[in-house]
């Protein structure tokens, strides 16, 4: 059996990842999207287990503590990260695993599974169309906007370390979500996953 | 536009690479298979520009002095090689190339453009199907029979060597044509072809 591939998908606010990422695993339910853990009270509508694994602070620093966090971050006073346990159960079981994450956590978790963790990194087309959609969402200041901004491109600086990047243009989230798809199809095929096929010549 | 990429498709005799690779490019004529020289004569139905390009061992040598053959071999006398001007030109144009060749010449390729030539090696699933399909060809002894199989593990032996491996099931070559039409795809999407997309955010 096949083992399965962590892919990091990262991409600055605006790039559209959460819709690719839901087109992906909706296509192809084969494929599992990794639920992070945060100290957060979940927000109305949102579920234990699918949206995020609500734990306490306790719980979380134990995890920390324990080595059972792959990457974790604080955000607004709250812990966020992935746990550990799930992600290698799930490629033991031949399962490929998505993780939508920021840049800085997907830089960490590259660093500590470099021979199982693809990287992609999806972009908006252009700095303008960026700007239209973190204004066409009409909830943010004109500073929150001004940072945003000026936070993807730090984001988008660090391209090159990524192993992969997809362009999402305005209405073709499906288009990505299949490059998505391809990328990791061809992933399977690189010699070093699949060279077990030379014992079967000698 | 972005640049074309040069694959470059090698596998044993048996591995029915000549199928796969026609399949592809019947299927995505965007596709430009790469067409060798040789000084060999001509066969009853080969066509000049189509089989390969039949030149005289002057013009051959003359291009390897000047640096014209991408690689070359000989067999049976006769040179065997690959020109690099019509690769270059095909390139510069967008167009991406398939290169069906030897691992040997492969090799040699892939150390003359590290950065735009990308490798995948086909497979049989096995030597017990390798050597059926050998024996199934009818017109071969068996002391060739025995050397191709050699052949073909010393050919696999060097797998690791190769970016990608797709193994050719009976029957699969549709399928097998596909894969490597994904590969090609995601190649594309790595980020040392996608860099440019950064300008468009300072």
């Amino acid at each position: 059996m096949r083992k399965g591939l962590l892919f990091i998908v990262s991409g600055p606010a605006g790039s559209g990842k959460g819709t690719v990422v839901n087109t992906l695993v909706k296509n192809h339910p084969e494929i599992f999207l990794s639920v992070s853990a945060t100290t957060r009270k979940p927000r109305p509508g949102e579920e234990h287990g699918v949206h995020y694994y609500y734990i306490s602070k306790e719980e979380f620093e134990e995890k920390i503590k324990n080595g059972q966090m792959l990457e974790y971050t604080t955000y607004s006073g709250n812990y966020y990260g992935t746990p550990l346990k799930e992600i290698e159960e799930a490629m033991e079981r031949g399962k490929d695993i998505i993780l939508e994450i920021e840049v800085d956590g997907g830089m960490q978790v590259k660093k500590k599974l470099p021979d199982s963790a693809v990287t992609v990194m999806l972009t908006p087309p252009d700095r303008e169309v960026l700007e239209a959609r973190l204004r066409g969402r009409g909830t943010e200041t004109e500073d929150v906007i001004r940072w945003r901004l000026e936070r993807a491109k730090e984001e988008i600086l660090l391209l090159p370390d990524y192993d992969y990047s997809v362009v999402n243009e305005d209405g073709k989230s499906d288009l990505c979500a299949e490059a998505l798809y391809k990328i990791i199809q061809a992933e399977h095929q690189r010699t070093k996953y699949t060279k077990t096929i030379i014992e079967k010549f000698i």
